[in-house]
């Protein structure tokens, strides 16, 4: 086995505003990303030679296999798959993208992410929020069982969870795109309506429409598209059991898929958890974004509830999580957010990001879980 | 660009019975084709770096995301993704995997289709056989528009078409795995019921539960587990319109995305069609086989009615066309189909296959089609 650091790069990011885009479908979507990210990467459409698209809900006349990118696109006689793994199936189709780069066999490949989540009431909400996922639960009922445990466990409070709401909602509130650009205070995370205890609205990330779009090539070919290419230093993905709320080997305070996935991406990378400026994570709701500092290894198990009483994952902290706003305030449309948050971590490297840019951002990492636990998978991108 | 060529190997494939498997659920067939494989190959499970599931309908416990690969074989802590891509789901899965390869990342990749229609009449067969795919038309009506065309065009009768089941019948029920293990005469498709015009019932593939399964490596280790390892010479996958029905410049006489992976897998494999020596095609209905042997470059169009009544497609022709019954007699459960695809022709090119066995067969291929027409995949396949 040979590590793909270093073979691939990023040339191009695009990404629609997300929320509620009553105005647009499935496809405008995918071409308003798409065609971005030719834009910024400076390619003709003709010089694509294979694309991925992430969707996790199909509908009835879209979101279905490879054409559900080709058709909107016209990109036709060449290879275009669909992914799905949940709720990491953006950063799924961007890690397989890679793969096909690093074969040999595709020069310059197209991501595509898209949801439409909230024009689409018996299909979208109710699958998510509402949806039985397992045993009469549903997932903020999931999460909350893990919220639960690892609150008893490591003496942390709902005031401590608030402050992820609170840093991610100030994020947002300086990001065009995100769904909700609006600052909130602790005190309106802590009575807002509880939704699963722990978990009050404010906790939860919203139900959001949205695209977001990247194109991959040589890294060795890069160069004549852009010069601030990114390097993909490593992407991995791990699968645990669909069922981690029923494996009594789950702890209930982290999440294994994140964890192997981490490994892995680290080891790719040649890189320690201490050499990442900073992170893109999947915080589905404000205990998962805790969780998932500590299971990238940022810091020890237990430790995170810390970093964040001490603002240190705020953008100017010494690790700045979620920069964009996060799934919390920029949104949540499925298949799209794991390609939104390479478009975040690209825009940081670039050094476009304002009052919300990151300082001296070398290193970023993506992590998108989905399941709730059952996949994570970890990208790592690095300045040239 | 470079080819892939050579650089993947099948070390193991495995199969279950293809029928209404009723005493098996989606997790059984995945277990049963797997471990087959596993032993094929003689590789451990723990051997295993990456798997790739395809599978089309998910329901609800089962057949969606990578889970639905990793919870049934306990496979974790590594990446498995789920690829959909309509009917072509099974072959585009073996060729991400191919990819995945061929990138250096992963060295042994397992692959697995499995697809349960048959005993969820709510969610199986209307879906297919039955559903409103398009301008208020089901998959054989929308066949059948091209075949009628075909027929007019070339001066061909039902007759022709009825001779595409007699011979895959009879390779059938010679095939121990086959749905149909049932020789039917030429009578009895001309005499059956018809569902949509020119298409009888025996002229339809049937309505199947299966999965199947194979193992890739890196061709240079693949001694490692057998010696008579066959070679991946090609894999390619095209996109057509999802609407070629409704697209003008359809000319409903063969298949633009077929034509398009055909003229890539010859590239990448360096061979012209005259090498092949079989071919497992993807006839849904009989008409397809006919449109396929002229769309894979096997014979002109309108030519291939004429390889038809020579009888040069059947295992003694010289161009011999699904011998392992295709779907017409070893059935369809959708995303498990182009991994069965690859199962029969690994059988072939090791001479496996008695009464029906293709004599001196070197070089094979497998076309699966998904859409209708919208995405073709092209896999060639050597002896080493």
């Amino acid at each position: 086995m040979s590590s793909i650091r270093d073979k691939v790069a990023v040339i191009g990011v695009g990404c629609t505003k997300f929320g509620e885009l009553y105005d647009m479908t499935y496809e405008d979507q995918v071409c308003d990303a798409a065609f971005q990210a030719y834009a910024d990467a400076n390619v003709d459409p003709s010089e694509i030679d294979a694309a991925y698209v992430g969707t996790y809900l199909p509908h009835a006349q879209g979101g279905k296999a490879g054409i559900s990118l080709a058709d909107p696109l016209r990109l036709y006689d060449r290879p275009v798959t669909r992914v799905e793994n949940f709720c990491a199936t953006g950063t799924d189709a961007f890690r397989n993208a890679c793969l096909a780069v690093a074969s040999g066999q595709h020069d310059i490949v197209l991501v595509v992410g898209s949801e439409k989540l909230k024009d689409r009431p018996g299909r979208g909400i109710p699958r998510i929020g509402h949806q039985i996922l397992g045993k009469g639960n549903t997932a903020p009922g999931l999460f909350a069982l893990a919220a639960n445990r690892y609150m008893h466990e490591f003496k942390v409070g709902r005031e401590t969870l608030a402050k992820v709401a609170v840093k991610n909602h100030w994020n947002g509130a300086r990001n065009q795109l995100a769904h909700f650009q609006m600052e909130i205070t602790e005190e309106q995370v802590l009575k807002a309506p509880m939704i699963a205890t722990p978990f009050g609205l404010f906790d939860c990330c919203p139900t959001t429409d949205g695209g977001a779009a990247a194109i991959v090539c040589r890294a060795d070919i890069a160069s004549r598209f852009r010069d601030d290419y990114v390097l993909v230093k490593g992407a991995a993905l791990a699968v645990a059991t669909g069922r981690p709320y029923f494996d009594p080997t789950f702890d209930y305070v982290g999440f294994r898929s994140t964890q192997a996935a981490a490994k892995k991406a680290y080891e790719q990378a040649d890189l320690s958890p201490s050499d990442i400026d900073f992170a893109e994570v999947h915080d589905c709701f404000t205990w998962t974004e805790i969780s998932n500092i500590e299971d990238l290894g940022f810091c020890e198990k237990g430790k995170a509830p810390g970093l964040v009483e001490e603002g240190r994952t705020r953008v100017d902290g010494d690790i700045p999580i979620n920069p964009s706003g996060g799934l919390k305030s920029f949104g949540h449309p499925i298949g799209a957010s794991g390609v939104r948050m390479i478009y975040e971590c690209v825009q940081q490297l670039r050094g476009n990001c304002g009052e919300r840019q990151v300082k001296d951002a070398e290193i970023g990492l993506a992590h998108n879980v989905g399941g709730p636990g059952a996949v994570s998978c970890v990208v790592i991108l690095g300045q040239r």
